[in-house]
């Protein structure tokens, strides 16, 4: 029979443990975050009829979407996104779950991308959202919540730009071109790209203003300081607008409640050039950089919108909420060496030195385990040293050996196997002993 | 605009909290147990060369596969289980990550059922497996994970029923119908369903093996006795063939291990009738019943075979694995009352009493959470019973209410929603007083 070649799918990549055990780590550590908050968990199917998933995102975005017909006929699509399908899951079932309603969910989204630039046909997202209020609490809770996720996986040196696009609505409503607002917030999105002259180009080119409107825009965006003087400055400029003045309000109150809470102030920081291409947000906007990797990009980015489901039902679901940029999140922590190398999801290896005493190797490993310490026994009784080389190599921390002789005395060798020292210690005390070892 | 339906695709259903948080507790229970026998996390595609999937299992098999061609025009197909996507990833990477390779697997997999019996077309797989070593050491170990599994999950009432191909096969060998064995198997499968005449008739219609063959068959099948009786008895009948001896060498060898590394025995029940259908096990054999819901079949099954991945590579891949029934489980707890009705991931409500104090709750929220208490804070000012009834209704356990009296005087009310009593706590005594209420 001739063999099938073992390959993945063009543009698709398998997780094995080292790249897996930190992802799961990740997600674990995300999850936890967002249940200490209340929010709780949903999951959506990866096929959608397609009428749902197209149309959302433009024909670009469309040509991305892997689609087919299923075994009845039906136009099915897979998700590209974690947002489409929790506008069409809010739609169905919010009269049942009430609100405010606040849900994370995880999992693997599919877009037929180019994959000419490392980009992956596959790949997770992790959303979190607060839908059914417009109050502000809502808004300064994301801004809580991301700030928790950062240092919960272990980042202390991250900058959270806030800004909220009432304050450059307000100006434009105030100059008369509200309804300029998308081409102009594109153009604006380009700042740190092209810089301020191009976009002032871009402006005047496609949301036909004039230079001195498009100039107010730039000047509004690279107003600098710290946050205060900020909020102070934009608002003896701007503020005589109701809805800039609102966004001052908010984007106040957001830093005042945070610092109250607990978060140091230097985390939070009012930008307003941020705010992001998409024409869905109208209110806050978040976008979260890694001071040692600014370079990556935002690693958690989100917004206010005004209606989350306004394709799929009548009813008004305001909402707000961030995506934590799980991949780029991997890429700094292995980078910035936050990431052990493991191979392994467990500290300890026992040795089959001896294949008659399996049951108290299985015996030390239920203890171990009982005191919350993970265990590997060796399946076969092979030579000390292949068994030690393959600890070794899945990166194990102890390794625990005994024959005869240990066991005629009670006690068992300790192997310390990055400095391949060896300690004996009694059964008695082994367990404390390898818990005061690892950690 | 008119409106799109907003509805899950035929034979696919949503998971709101309420079934999303007692899936993502069985699936972190398992994780845990799995990590700390070593067993570590890897993850496939969802989409694989229909080549890769196609074939496996029939043609009845191959036309519940969604297949379809991608943008590049290539024939793909979602994985339709989490065995042969495994089997594809051991033949690319083992020689890279080396044996024995102890692997768990959780993932959702689709195959287009008729959904008439409430089957779903999208579903979650949990498989674990030690691949690379025949030793029965391996064996042991899956059946103490199982054992583990079914502990962790809350479950004390269960057996595992376990049985070792190689008996039967000795005895098919002795009759010279060692070619026989699959049609025999399947009809002994149907053993509880059918009843023994039946399945004699079967055996001899399909294998054409004789009336006094398929008697012998059936009566090694029926030896019943506590384990050590059957192990016996099946030993002074048949064991004079090596291959039968072999079986039950390996068997007793699990039961003493199990034993000594802790296991209740009577959990572990040698049932010689237990062969599973399929063709793909050669060894050991494992079936799991909750002995207070025996009707919902086995919740965690699997075997040894003698080579994963012979469809990939000519290296042999022997292993040995299971596979944890996440559905059924789920039913089965949900009907015996282990399942809380959660709809909120944390246990406590902080009412925004006032909005002005919104740091203060916030604050106190942080508090909680850095003593590993959950705690959602209520978006809006709203009534106070408007917020009480929200918390009653997503399940929270106690709700926290402080205004201007209670912060002039340091203190919190706390009101226990399931008897909507109240109490006064001072805000220095309050975490104490939390954690002692949720224990």
């Amino acid at each position: 029979m001739s063999l099938i070649e073992p390959r993945t799918l063009k543009g698709f990549r398998d997780y094995p443990p080292a790249l897996m055990i930190p992802r799961e780590q990740m997600l674990e550590t995300a999850r936890r975050v967002f249940r200490s908050y209340g929010f709780a968990p949903i999951d959506t199917p990866a096929l959608e009829y397609a009428e749902i998933l197209t149309g959302k995102g433009g024909e670009e975005s469309d040509r991305l979407i892997y689609q087919f017909k299923d075994h009845g006929g039906r136009d099915v699509a897979l998700r590209f996104d974690l947002t489409v399908p929790f506008a069409r899951f809010a739609a169905q079932h919010i009269a049942q779950l009430g609100t405010p309603f606040k849900r994370y969910h995880m999992g693997p989204v599919w877009r037929g991308e180019n994959t000419a630039h490392g980009r992956y046909r596959e790949f997770w997202q992790c959303d979190f959202d607060v839908i059914g209020t417009t109050a502000n609490a809502a808004d300064i809770e994301i801004a809580l919540v991301i700030h928790d996720l950062l240092t919960a996986l272990g980042f202390e040196r991250f900058s959270i730009r806030l800004n909220n696009r009432l304050v450059l609505n307000g100006l434009l409503e105030s100059f008369g071109l509200a309804d300029r607002a998308v081409p102009l917030l594109r153009a604006l999105d380009k700042l740190p790209k092209i810089g301020a002259d191009k976009v002032r180009e871009e402006m005047e080119r496609t949301a036909r203003v004039s230079s001195d409107q498009a100039r107010a825009v730039l000047h509004l965006a690279s107003i600098q300081g710290d946050n205060a003087s900020i909020l102070d400055r934009v608002h003896a400029e701007f503020g005589s607008n109701s809805r800039t003045a609102e966004g001052i309000v908010r984007l106040r109150e957001l830093l005042a409640v945070a610092a109250e809470a607990g978060v140091p102030p230097e985390r939070l920081s009012i930008d307003l050039a941020i705010c992001r291409g998409l024409d869905y947000y109208t209110g806050t906007i978040y976008e979260t950089f890694l001071l040692d990797k600014p370079d990556i990009g935002s690693v958690c980015s989100g917004g206010r919108y005004d209606n989350l489901a306004s394709l799929y039902t009548k009813q008004q679901l305001p909402g707000v909420g961030a995506s934590l940029g799980l991949d780029r999140l991997l890429a700094a922590m292995e980078e910035l060496g936050l990431l052990q190398a493991a191979r392994t999801p467990v500290p300890v290896f026992i040795l089959q030195f001896d294949s008659a005493r399996l049951g108290a190797y299985q015996n030390l490993a239920r203890r171990l385990r009982s005191s919350g310490i993970g265990v590997e026994v060796y399946p076969d009784a092979k030579k000390i040293g292949t068994q030690l080389q393959y600890a070794e190599r899945r990166g194990f921390t102890l390794a625990l050996i005994a024959g005869s002789e240990e066991f005629a005395h009670g006690v068992w060798k300790v192997k310390h196997l990055a400095t391949r020292s060896e300690t004996v210690v009694s059964d008695a005390d082994l367990i404390e002993y390898v818990r005061s070892k690892l950690t």
